[in-house]
């Protein structure tokens, strides 16, 4: 399976569903259901883990049909230690397990050999990810190990929607590119020889939405990427600003072609009141809601 | 402990070993003692990650006493996955037991709430690191979670020594600074209110020594930053090299005084013969010769 095209896979999964909405799980302990949580100690990380792996299952079923891709942040897992992680990689398989496409959200960037036990982390363990996120702070040389392994799939920092990102990536360089223009000129360079048939590449990027001007001008430097937007209704951006950034039209057209991944997490995996017994009936419809609402803007 | 600035623990370190060297752990199950690899199948996870917590456990006893520092390298680790995350808490853990500071070099990078995460991941566990490398690619803002951990550090990475690092931070920006520059200027304004009572601040950076007029540049925009300096011996780097980057000279100096942290990983760890047995003894002499030539370069 593994050895089809990442872009291409990715494409079906979103195509299944009609929508290329993906479902963020951060699970962090006091927000879990009360029958999660309860009894649950924060310094116990077996039982926090445990809860995750039950919490993140239930996303998961609610979400089956309704959402094609889950990206787990590993971050959240990561900081119960080893359970956690195995907690991680038991989501991962549940994510399989339900026929979606796997973004795993953790950021890892370093050279040479040190990528490739990150790329062997993420992609040739029990449960590997379909795709990860991954800076490229350290140069495009630091990318390429992740892309040994055939049919995964990237997504690069570019752009992020935090307060501080302007004083990194939107600073100008001497040529006129911003810094975030020239990581996406690397992006598009990387991801040029990896197409799918589906006409997109393996290789996407991370791109806020929050400035749209700023990210139509990444769009017009990565006509070929999917964009991974973080934070849907969260960290802001709004639906006409998603629309600047879907790829020209073309015959054909299904909403993967929109060259777009609008992400959500907290609007759904807590759609739910505190202590509401039938929590994954909310996020079920919460995640239908977020579905048809990307499907809108792309359609 | 913890609450004592990062800063001033590491010179403690340095100071008690007279030496700013940094020996790394990053152990590859093909390259471990023949009498620890033996036997040890690599799909066979937990026996992996406890092949690496026996060899650095020797690594560390080899380095007692003449090195203060110790770089877990957390790829090697994850690789293997939960249990290899186990290892490297436990190697953690083995480091503080033979009174070493550590420096756990996962080079992360996320904003708001995720970075909050791996801020507890590396310092609020059971085995907490004292020291943590991290990318400023998302801005100074996602810098700050980590801080909050009193009496802990960081090494933001600023100028790494791989090939393609040129193509993103040798790059001139419109106001005559590199990117590199940029971040080091962030790094030294992040680290102004974190500085230690040796002189020295909490937030240091990753700085390569195989460019030294780059490497000494920076070193004019970050006089107070501690400077981990990668590879020594592999990566490139001279002892000239390094003389240029040693702070100003002043009182009553010692060989935290330098603001230099040196690392070697391979030369030190692997310096035995393969199927030696006193492979042990190898390492121990590895490590107090790369000790001895830094405390040369720096004294």
């Amino acid at each position: 399976m593994a050895a089809t095209s990442f872009a291409d896979r990715l494409a079906a999964a979103i195509d299944r569903v009609g929508s290329p909405a993906c479902v963020g799980l951060d699970p962090v302990l006091e927000k879990l259901p009360a029958e999660i949580r309860a009894s649950v100690a924060a310094s116990d990380h077996t039982a926090v883990a445990r809860a995750f792996v039950t919490f993140s299952r239930g996303v998961i079923d609610a979400c089956r049909g309704r959402i094609g891709v889950i990206k787990p942040q590993a971050a959240c897992f990561e900081r119960y230690g080893a359970p956690g992680v195995q907690a991680l990689h038991d989501v991962i398989h549940a994510g399989h397990n339900a026929g979606m496409i796997v973004v795993l959200d953790a950021k890892r960037g370093d050279i040479g050999i040190s990528a490739e036990h990150y790329a062997a982390a993420a992609f040739a363990g029990a449960s590997p990810a379909d795709s990860l996120t991954v800076s490229g702070y350290l140069g495009p040389d630091t990318i390429e190990p992740y892309l040994k392994h055939a049919g995964r799939g990237l997504f690069v920092l570019v752009r992020t929607s935090n307060p501080g990102s302007d004083a990194v990536q939107s600073l100008r360089l001497a040529d006129g590119r911003t810094v975030a223009e020239m990581m996406a000129d690397h992006v598009a360079t990387i991801g040029a020889p990896r197409m799918g048939a589906c006409g997109l590449s393996d290789v996407g990027a991370v791109v806020a939405a929050t400035k749209p001007a700023d990210a139509a001008a990444l769009r017009a430097r990565m006509p070929n990427q999917v964009f991974l937007i973080p934070g849907y209704g969260a960290q802001g951006g709004t639906a006409d600003d998603l629309r600047g950034l879907v790829r020209g039209k073309r015959e054909n057209d299904r909403p993967s072609s929109s060259g777009l991944l609008v992400t959500a997490s907290r609007s759904v995996i807590y759609a739910f009141k505190d202590g509401e017994a039938r929590w994954a009936d909310a996020v079920a419809a919460a995640a239908a809601g977020f579905a048809a609402e990307v499907a809108g803007i792309v359609g």
